[in-house]
């Protein structure tokens, strides 16, 4: 992994087999961020698991053999029980263009993966907290 | 929803119900921001109508029952003839991982939103304008 | 082309029949900024060239007639051996809301795009070298 932290960003370069989640995650531990939104990323993944919320707390998920190009990937890294967690969803193509996505659970990077951080400011307060309703670790900010 | 804003960011939580053009024009006028762009939103979306450009100011618009995961939302927000407006195109997905999308007219929040805006500085001027060859209110940047 | 740089973005709007790749490298020259991620663009293209990277430095290219909407447009524009170059991944919609998408060779712009930059600052070193592994002028950031 390569990445560097300057002025509200993290740009990041993950290679081939490195865990998109936990290199994420580690980016942002290196730079000393505990918030952060993905605004940017592309490259390729290889084995993604993916899902959808079907109901209470419920994630239908599936892993999709091979690797696929990563067309969008979007979501925020912020502290959940004082750990960083990452939320975050993709859409990936096969060769003929044919897309598909959600949730993603977890990948390995397929090739590349280039992506931007946004740093979100320590005056802003963004933390998960679980919430009953959905049975999810709900985004609360203020 | 929640939302908090500082140093050229605004960062959003929507709830489930929530409407989601008039919500992210709303956390603009409560911020003072008369102009900013969407980099980030994912969740899950309920009932959206989307659409296409067909041909001059005209959309081909279709709702989509039912609740998808929001795989990704772009677009901007900025004033047209006084009044805040959204331009929004997303991409959403079904539990079976297929995905569909347009440029977004309406929508409730299906379960909750995270989105991220970034401000456009009052030194950049950006705001829409009738254009006579398409029909639309497109968009300046001085 | 529109174009404006304040505070670490670039906000650009193109018209119908522009090149995307060009119109972005050249919106970078203007302002001089020589790195950049792009995190948000929507509007329509044209006669997209897309693909997707098949084995070591060869991509499986398709040219696909007609207008669509773009949905998302994520990458980076940043020197490779002197020039400056951009690596654009685009998802696509047609009218009856079905998508598709891959790595972004060459599109005329359909309609309109309006896209935002995210300018990296030079504290930062992002630049392109050839990988031997992939073939692939790889980005490293520093």
């Amino acid at each position: 992994m390569y990445s560097a932290h300057a002025e509200g960003v993290i740009a990041i370069r993950l290679e081939a087999g490195e865990d998109v989640h936990a290199s994420l995650l580690s980016a942002c531990q290196q730079h000393d961020v505990r918030q952060a939104y993905v605004v940017s990323g592309i490259g390729m993944l290889a084995d993604p698991t993916l899902g959808y919320f079907v109901s209470k707390g419920q994630y239908e998920q599936r892993e999709v053999p091979g690797r696929f190009e990563l067309l969008s990937l979007s979501g925020n890294i912020c502290l959940h029980d004082g750990k960083l967690m990452a939320h975050l969803h993709a859409m990936l193509a096969h060769e003929d263009l044919s897309v598909f996505g959600g949730h993603l659970f977890a990948a390995k990077v397929g090739l590349t993966l280039e992506a931007l951080l946004n740093v979100i400011p320590p005056s802003i307060r963004m933390y998960r907290q679980l919430e009953d309703e959905t049975g999810l670790a709900g985004l609360l900010v203020e």
